[in-house]
């Protein structure tokens, strides 16, 4: 399954309102709704072989899911801008502009690479037109405030869509970035 | 099908960022999406009987389709709070409360009534817990910035997801609102 057309692909659910937690990072409405199965999370993942994300994702992560680090079997990256961080058995931490990294990522052979997350480091591959497919699943509730995805932005993002699937509740939505550089 | 349990429907387009205009209120991005048929247009249409609209979406629909009111086989109700607008052929304008109105209205019989528009309005009726639908038509876009459709809200809105319909590009998505007053 080895590619050499790697892909960096956004997974991550939403409220209908385009959040993906409250203001205080709380996922309840997420977790209350009745989904399908895993709703998809096993098939997409199977689909990557590299994970990056931002360090306050990183420290998220460690604090929701302490001692049992949830991509062990896959190649961690974590952008930083502080360059002390000490790499560790899970992630690799990265302090060099996230732009030409990616770029070099996804020019070695290998499987599709998620961006975890929806922060600072999204806005800024997607300014930099870096991702090529959006897997947004959303979840059938306004919360009326919280942390947007969708950072605001001087350009449009033109998308194809792929698929719909339905997971009891949750929409999925697959969506092909169409000319990203 | 003249019921008596008539509903208030939100029924309108939205980028995948959630906005439903550009800040100028420009839909171009809207446009040029390839759907299929009307999108669903008609089907829906023919459920409502009642329309209602606030002050500004009138004046724009005025300004987009000049003298070809597009909905004059319905009852039009346009809320302001500019007491001295005088009824005409199409419309007619309301300046009460929005609630009790609304509330009225629901319990006469008839087919289900359209908010046309996102505006203060549809954030009044949200807030008294007065929306019953949403279909919402997603377009495979990120503008980026614009309209937002869902204003920032104190409390969740539940939905409960009845029925996805791709129109080629565009995902429509109904949901029916749980437990409204």
């Amino acid at each position: 399954m080895m590619r050499s057309d790697r892909k960096l692909v956004l997974f991550i659910a939403t409220s209908l309102d385009g959040y993906i937690a409250r203001k205080d990072g709380s996922l309840d409405w997420l977790f209350e709704i009745e989904g399908e199965g895993d709703n998809g999370y096993t098939e997409f993942y199977d689909t990557v072989d590299t994970i990056i994300m931002g360090r306050r994702t990183y420290e998220e992560i460690l604090v929701l899911e302490p001692g049992n680090f949830p991509y062990k079997n896959k190649e961690c990256f974590v952008f930083t801008s502080k360059s002390a961080m000490k790499d560790n058995e899970d992630v690799t931490f990265i302090d060099i502009e996230v732009g030409p990294f990616v770029e070099g990522l996804k020019k070695q052979e290998g499987n599709n690479i998620w961006i975890v997350g929806g922060g600072e480091l999204l806005h800024a591959f997607l300014k930099a037109k870096l991702v090529d497919e959006f897997i947004i699943t959303i979840a059938p509730t306004l919360i009326g405030k919280g942390i947007f995805l969708y950072k605001e932005m001087d350009v449009d993002t033109k998308l194809e869509l792929k698929e719909i699937t339905q997971f009891n509740q949750f929409v999925q939505m697959h969506y092909v970035v169409k000319d990203p550089s």
